[in-house]
């Protein structure tokens, strides 16, 4: 199931997307919320008339970084042994169709496409057979940095956890399992041109590394999302492009950049 | 006025703290939320029959690094031109008289005392001379750390964000202006043992800054935490341990050190 947040009228809701052409996608609107026991309605919309939200409202952001060796090494950086975390906040999500502000802080915003796991229960010390159980389903994310600013400050709140720097979307697939996630086309176009390609077989940490690993330090709250790293091939957005994160057998997360007003 | 945080009977609420003798304190009920205009109750419990909680739930923390020179060479690090800063996730707060629970994959835990920041209002952009109108008040905060994590991961979000590693508290005291802010004595007690002590003068980026340098990049919203720094002598806690932050002022955070179950 493809499971959207939308607002129609002033109200936000949860809705099954149903069909396949993506211009004759209807949402059935959801009772309840898809981390607890819930049921279609059977009231559908079609999504052309709804405003798509991000998925989720993460309490948190986890972001893995370097986990594509081909990237870590595109900018210089060793692989890591271990994985290595940060956090994007909640005041840096965005959903499908935003605009990406650009920030007047930096004169090199990067694009960063990547996998991302959505968390469906709360959950600490995840052992490995049972980080399917926590996973409520995966969606796409674009982990906008402001790459200057990474360089120069040591830890990276500013360059990653600015406004609009998280989109998410455009739904939660909940139908794949690990080993599906685990081999996904992952790929990021801009105004139409490929810049990033790659699978997500190739992450050196696996979905499950990376569970057991935050899980061990923290609770995962429901709606908290997990950034898996991303492929090579990032590189700069200038204000006026059109971005698009297209992971296979999720969809496409689209957004444009904009001058911070 | 000290405003607290603490359940009773099952019910959470904000008080203002009356009283001068540390074993006679009393808390005046708040009508309604700190955040906007509220009144007191005029009905009134003994400080000594309610549980304190941390005395905001914030959204995320945003800590400063090395912002006092003494601590930062004692580490043997550079002191640094620009602020940095990280986050610590709502999952890591914890109360005055809460357990820090001393995880599994560290065999280095830390404590750091800071003046904590409480944010008041939305904000974005903040010029230097808006600055004291986002703010609520002040509070103590130990930033514990897992040194050794710390050292081995690039980005610090299981080093210094795993459960329990914010205490604050042990409640808002927001009748100090931001030069009185801005000289505090900060000290930091393990077992009744002097480990910290410093002044908030000592701050390399003052509350300014750093509420200017944060707000440029993203919007602070009521309840949001910002962590200034610790003063020299940081160094380890051992189970078993009662670790104390004391801001002149303020009042002391209390918290005890116990194996993670």
């Amino acid at each position: 199931m493809r499971i959207a947040r939308f607002s129609i009228d002033g109200n936000v809701a949860f809705g099954a997307v149903e069909g396949d052409q993506p211009d004759q996608l209807v949402l059935d609107i959801i009772k309840g919320i898809p981390f607890a026991d819930f049921e279609l309605s059977g009231t559908k919309v079609p999504l052309s008339k709804v405003r798509l939200l991000p998925p989720v409202l993460p309490n948190k952001v986890v972001a893995f970084g370097r986990n594509y060796a081909e990237h870590a090494r595109e900018l210089g950086n060793e692989v890591p042994d271990a994985p290595f975390a940060f956090f994007k906040p909640s005041t840096s999500v965005v959903g499908p169709g935003d605009d990406i502000q650009y920030p007047a802080f930096t004169q090199e915003l990067h694009h960063e496409a990547e996998l991302a796991v959505v968390i469906g229960r709360m959950c600490r010390d995840v052992p490995r057979d049972r980080v399917k159980d926590v996973i409520l389903g995966y969606t796409c994310a674009n982990d906008i940095t402001a790459r200057d600013v990474q360089k120069r400050e040591k830890q990276w709140a500013r360059a990653k956890g600015f406004d609009t720097s998280c989109p998410l979307g455009p739904w939660v697939e909940t139908d794949l399992d690990l080993a599906a996630a685990g081999d996904l086309t992952i790929q990021l176009t801009v105004n139409g041109q490929q810049r990033q390609l790659g699978r997500t077989s190739e992450m050196i940490h696996s979905i499950e590394d990376l569970i057991v690993n935050i899980s061990e330090a923290m609770t995962l709250l429901p709606g908290d999302v997990i950034l898996t790293g991303t492929p090579a091939g990032v590189g700069p957005l200038n204000v006026g492009d059109e971005v698009a994160v297209t992971i296979e057998g999720i969809g496409t997360l689209t957004n444009k950049v904009v001058k911070r007003g």
